[in-house]
């Protein structure tokens, strides 16, 4: 069984969407990746930094889904990362109302031994230096190394970026910041500056619209599963992330045409994350649902056209 | 071989993107749907109406492609459709700078007694009475009516669209348009809504975000080939009309699959259209580089998810 090393925050999120609100909830980028990776044959840990006011429930719904916390710290008196977003009307745009990093301020990761040698290693958005400690502590290199990132870090810790982008096998990133990280407007033209940064392999988020990857002159697309009704996207790009890299440990074979699977698998699951608030629909999932989605995602995508 | 007849406009079209600007050249939706179906085993026409300022080359550039023309009314003395046009730096949005109708504000559309059997009644985006009048003039009812409308017609002429909608089999139509229509943002409440308006189809076009067909609780979808560039958009939403109603006249058979199948036609011809400016990658297109494009669409889409 392959085993997934998952790097990125745990927080809580108070979300606002035209169809209702939420208190605070459980949230944050490791979280999603580690529930949806929970779809998977793989051994997953999560390193992450809590304070001492996250709930116990919270630690235990995801031990209780065999995911290794071993790597989250919890800080005496400190307070969780908590984040609070309202969405607009057309739940494609959002405002941030509050970001309080908290304990994630000062994280300092600690890659648990036990997957020291992990096939795969998903490195949440989080600040550049962070993601660099942890591909440090690797003792063997990893199959797949899989960053992603947004353009706060590149607004602000640019060179510490770069130098981090050259270490890793994917980088995942939405489509606007594709464009601001190359100044390329064509997102064809973008992969291909942003595979010379240093990633073999581009996957660029379009959010609603699907995603692209980029691999060395080959592109492959998936769209998002049209919906007859979208409900809170919040956590949707990081359950398309534990999609992707749970795939790829499960499957240990790193191929492009493995690749391509891994992106259907992570856009089968977005479209369920999107169902409920938070983690609510991820957390209930069951695998025949996600198979049936995977039969409509064929009949969306495939065709028969012979060439003459 | 099956007959398309084709109802749209000929036009003079002007046009500036941030790579240039044209004086009046060849336009007109009925053009580009024209040019698209040359690249199918079809025998198409044209019914349009020009002034007796439309240069004899354009009719005769139709014409020697073996399109029938004699369906379209030069008016003595009439000035053709003008459309001018300035894109945004993005390509995805444009400001119409001129429209004169001309001619085509009192146009008759009279059907040839040769297309008066068509199997596919391609109808492009004009006054919906203007359409309705083709489809009274069929004698044998087609096996196929795709109409092509758009918001000015819904803001200006809504009781007269619902009439003819009445009488196709498919519509095609933007995003945009399609909210707009229905009054649902999502795409898949607003495409059930269209097929209780009467269209068993519904195609709608997310320019460079791909085109969704819906029938009947199913949904298929072809991405937008993307491009290194994008050059001039003009013509894309006829061209992929073109090649949709084009393959499916030469098709004959009139199923969910062949209709997928056709999405991808258009979809990859348009692929071209944005190529140059106007009509110019269209007129040059060869077979070979189609086929070699359906390669690419293939690439870009196929996978292969063995499902446990």
């Amino acid at each position: 069984m392959g085993k997934l090393l998952i790097v990125g925050s745990l927080a809580f999120d108070a979300i606002e969407t035209p169809f209702g609100k939420t208190g605070k909830i459980l949230g944050g980028a490791a979280t999603f990746i580690g529930l949806a990776a929970t779809q998977f044959r793989v051994k997953s840990a999560i390193v992450s930094v809590v304070g001492d006011d996250f709930p116990q429930s919270y630690l235990d719904l995801l031990e209780n889904r065999d995911i290794d916390i071993s790597g989250v710290e919890v800080v005496k008196g400190g307070k969780t990362f908590y984040w609070e977003g309202k969405y607009h009307n057309d739940l494609n745009s959002r405002d941030t109302l509050v970001t309080e990093l908290n304990t994630l301020a000062d994280f300092n990761p600690i890659v648990p031994d036990d997957f020291k040698n992990a096939e795969v290693v998903m490195l949440g958005n989080l600040h550049p230096n962070i993601q660099m400690s942890v591909i440090e502590q690797m003792e063997t290199r990893p199959k797949l190394v899989i960053l992603d990132t947004m353009n706060f870090w590149m607004n602000n810790t640019w060179d510490e970026l770069m130098a981090v982008i050259k270490k890793i096998d994917v980088i995942t990133i939405n489509d606007e910041e594709a464009r601001q990280m190359t100044e390329e407007y064509s997102l064809v033209k973008a992969a291909a500056k942003i595979q010379e940064m240093g990633p073999k392999f581009v996957v660029i988020k379009k959010g609603e619209h699907g995603a692209l990857l980029f691999h060395d002159g080959h592109i492959f697309f998936a769209p998002a599963l049209p919906l007859e009704e979208v409900f809170d996207p919040t956590g949707a790009g990081d359950t398309f992330a534990g999609g992707f890299s749970g795939y790829l440990a499960e499957a240990g074979n790193i191929t492009f045409e493995s690749m391509k699977n891994a992106i259907i698998q992570g856009s089968n699951l977005a479209s369920f994350c999107v169902e409920k608030f938070g983690t609510e629909r991820m957390v209930e999932l069951q695998k025949h649902e996600v198979d049936a989605r995977l039969v409509q995602f064929k009949e969306l995508t495939q065709f028969n056209i012979e060439l003459t």
